[in-house]
């Protein structure tokens, strides 16, 4: 196949668009690749096109090799099976809504467990059927509060997303582990360096989860690994190691002091250990409670909820809400305050949260028979050794404190640090949350019904073209992948005389008959322009046909490396076949 | 490829949904092509996915052969382009409208004259980059008002639009006809019996358009075709010829005659057919004036038009829209009457209508020289040999009379019959009305503008599926033709000894290897349900492997004619390799 640049619809850029900040938005803008049609929104031009099809193309290739079976349903949704489950509420204003001219209501799917669940249902019986799985390569919609970096976060996407249903746990963990290798095969087939990382569920509900992450220095979501073992995670699935339990018998009695002025941390720590104790004070030693009020999705009335963590850590409100997903997370205002007069600000302790019937959740490091200085729930006042199990009893554990670089990895090995990257991929164990709103059931050996357990599995393929742009490029464009390129070989016609141009058509009707994707210069232009188009473009192998040609050779550059090869023309054919693997 | 009917996610049905009127529609369900989610909203199983993916891959090959170049925009789309154009009114309730969280306005695209010719606005800027065509192949929205018959008339369904951008209307000209032979091409090599019709272009604006209409007995479009030429058309783009002017001055003077309880044309021609005129009327001789009321798209206020067609005919309110669009047009109410008492019900002339400033607009036939009995704006009375060009002159023609089975052909040759079809294409020569609201221009070679001219193209790729199934079946099933077929090969493996499904899978490694897509029915079901759901789902070939397998043979069966084989195994992949053509 030939593609002619003298009349490809592509005009590249010279000059990065104003509103784009990481180098994957600037280059597939400036190269013409992907148009801004609205916010969120981009339109494929037709290089770009190309690019998303190779990446479904790997996808499709992958999910079929395990036994996936592809099937495609509606993006516009009726209501009902997402109030079934509760989501339509859940959603916020995450998800477009509308009506239609009846006035019903609809959505554009985000994701589509609930009808994936109801078509099994529809279709399926017996435990026989089982297990299956389907998937989708379908457009998504998610209204985002801030879509960034051009089709990294955009509001219309492309995702594959597919769901495993099995009869059993160990079907829904074989299920799950054919996705992760799949993925773990599709993203090395794309050429992306990632990671995969403990992940929280979210709103999707479930318990296993793991997530795909390009590494990128601009990605949006931060995760930590392990200096000393192969452990990364999430920031909000970062579980926090509890140290063994204590005895509460050999501690000092619980005392209550004076202490003016020490509404913060550093000033408790610094008052204290200016007091004469005999002993020193950290942060580390105190216990600071945080106040908020959560609710379930969809209620109305909020519910008071205290969380204490260690006084050298900020509450890190993004782990806060992970972990009390799918329960809407707030901070306090004055009113809450006012009505709680219980709530000594800057000196709330566990005795008046459970006095008052607050659940009071803290950290995992926060176990029986450690000592704390906390607030004494009167201003001014903190008390010291409050010993926990003794003193006080918390509801539970929650993980709610900032994780920090150093901190020990939860496997034991190592500590962690923190790196930045981009979603690609995320598998769930959804478990029965929608095979349990819908009653999917198969009737088993014994006519009984067996409750189906069902995995969920995304990838997202349009974000996919960003993030390997990401991963792959230079200061002077693009540099693809083989195997999502564009094209095979960027053809450059170097050159004003008629003789240059008719050996340039010569070899890209050679090179195409050998079945490689020839994206021909074929303009009037300098070679200068041409060449610079050509390294924005990213295609990997660029083949000048210029001066050389008069002594019957070409050139062969390597876009990644910049290595240069002079090829005889009767030979670049073969040689061009050999690199690319056709 | 062998795909294993045990494990596919397919359940055939026995009965015909219940929802379903017509044969694809009962077929597609009952054989696991398609499931409905919503209104006009279908969900694509594996057998159905496989036929909208053949059929989008012969639409864009012959896309691709008239150097179409494919791109992709989102389907949510900002109000703004559409307000531009005056469609965001005009499309009233048939497009889906939206709010983002912002409360910005959206519509899910219907089609995308407006973003395609900003763009190409936005990319090119000089006459050399000039043609161009782009097309997408996209999942698009309608609020259809009554959908139906499945996937025939969904509210979500796939689409190619093209647009071709042109410096002049001899390029224009040349676009229309590449895409005119494109179509035809698609068209043939799906399988399809199709008439292209003149058409009328409707809200799109624009002249010259066609229709391609898939011949059914179910289809929603009425056309009319010649008995003596290969004249088609939609009824409502029926142009009616006019007889030649004739002379005003030998007619008798125009007559008010007393016609008591004369309220319709049937009584009136009774009435002065007993009358001593000298002559005899009919139905033909007289002018029925009926009074509509019509305003500009987006406009308030409504404005009264007169239509005066031969008393023999019916105003066809379809047509009449048609000819009128895009503004709307209504039936006047009794208030409408109350409001303007020069309008004496049942018998309106032009009299009246003229002198109230009313525009009046008559049937083609209605030509200077032609006398007619009417209405003389007064109860009870009529005037007879009222003569166009001399009592009267109407402001205009217009097609609002009914086409007749009868009726003279446009073109002169032979009569108009009647018959139904399916819209699977259309074809619009636009011109200016989108690059003049977007002031879309190329820089001509003496460094002035040239205005661009466009063209739309639209095909119904996924109502093609619905569309090939009503002229492909039987009463037992669905009888694909090759070209989109979801499988080459149904192999029935009949029989319950392991010997015969050891055969069947021996003898589907073969075909798979020849390139042959094998649809393997490996079930532990009877030979009957077997057969059974082979005719019903419908791929060309079935295969059955059985009783003969121990003398060494299978059985081929055509779906199409029936026709039965027996092969001897080890010819049948060359046997089925030629039938197949692969």
């Amino acid at each position: 196949m030939i593609t002619r640049m003298s009349s490809l619809f592509l005009r590249t850029l010279r000059e990065d668009p104003a509103d784009a900040e990481v180098p994957s938005h600037k280059l597939l803008v400036r190269a013409g690749y992907v148009r801004r049609v609205a916010p969120g929104g981009y339109s494929w031009l037709p290089l770009g096109l190309r690019v998303l099809r190779n990446i479904e193309a790997v996808v499709r290739e992958e999910m079929d090799a395990i036994g996936g079976q592809e099937i495609q349903f509606p993006a516009l949704l009726p209501k009902e099976p997402y109030e079934a489950t509760g989501r339509w509420t859940e959603y916020g204003p995450s998800v477009f809504r509308l009506k239609d001219r009846k006035g019903a209501d609809y959505l554009l799917g985000p994701t589509h467990e609930e009808l994936f669940a109801l078509t099994v249902k529809g279709e399926y019986s017996s435990y026989k059927d089982y297990p299956v799985i389907l998937y989708q390569i379908q457009t998504k919609y998610r209204d985002e509060a801030r879509p960034r970096a051009g089709i990294l976060r955009g509001r219309e996407f492309v995702m594959k997303d597919s769901y495993s249903f099995d009869l059993d746990d160990a079907g829904l963990d074989r299920s799950y582990a054919l996705h992760r290798d799949a993925y773990v095969r599709i993203f090395d087939r794309l050429g992306l360096e990632y990671v995969v990382v403990k992940a929280t569920s979210g709103a999707m509900g479930g318990s296993a989860s793991e997530e795909f992450l390009a590494v990128a220095a601009t990605g949006e979501d931060t995760y930590v690994r392990s200096t000393g073992s192969g452990y990364a995670a999430n920031v909000e699935a970062v579980e926090t190691p509890a140290p063994p339990a204590r005895s509460v018998e050999d501690k000092p009695d619980a005392q209550v002091h004076h202490t003016p002025d020490t509404p913060t941390i550093e000033s408790l720590v610094d008052f204290l250990n200016k007091a004469d104790l005999g002993r020193t004070f950290t942060a580390a030693d105190t216990l600071k409670n945080v106040i908020v009020k959560t609710r379930a999705p969809g209620a109305k009335e909020w519910t008071l909820l205290g969380v204490g963590v260690p006084g050298d850590r900020e509450v890190d409100l993004k782990r806060l809400e992970a972990s009390l997903e799918p329960a809407e997370v707030a901070l306090l205002e004055e009113a809450d305050f006012a009505a709680n007069p219980f709530l000594v600000k800057g000196y709330i302790g566990p005795g008046a949260l459970q006095a008052n019937g607050v659940r009071y959740l803290v950290d995992p490091r926060v176990v029986t028979g450690t000592a704390w200085v906390t607030g004494a729930d009167k201003a001014d006042h903190h008390v010291v050794d409050l010993v926990c199990g003794r003193d006080f009893t918390p509801d539970g554990t929650v993980e709610a404190a900032e994780v920090r670089a150093g901190d020990p990895s939860p496997d034991g090995q190592g500590t962690l640090v923190a790196a930045r990257g981009i979603e690609i991929g995320h598998i769930f164990q959804l478990g029965r949350k929608y095979t349990d709103a819908f009653e999917v059931d198969a009737l088993g050996p014994d006519s009984k019904p067996i409750r189906i357990t069902m995995g969920s599995y995304g990838i997202g393929v349009s974000r996919l073209v960003a993030a390997i742009a990401e991963q792959h490029h230079d200061e002077l464009g693009l540099v693809w992948p083989r195997a999502v390129a564009p094209a095979d070989v960027h053809l450059v016609v170097a050159g004003k005389d008629d003789a240059v141009f008719e050996g340039g058509e010569r070899i890209a009707a050679q090179l195409s008959e050998r079945g490689l994707r020839v994206l021909l210069d074929d303009r009037k232009a300098t070679p200068g322009v041409k060449f610079a188009d050509a390294e924005l473009v990213g295609v990997p192998t660029i083949v000048v046909v210029g001066r050389g040609l008069a002594h019957g050779v070409v050139e062969v550059k390597d876009r990644a490396t910049g290595e240069r090869t002079e090829v005889p023309v009767g030979e670049v054919a073969d040689h061009l076949a050999g690199l690319t693997g056709r």
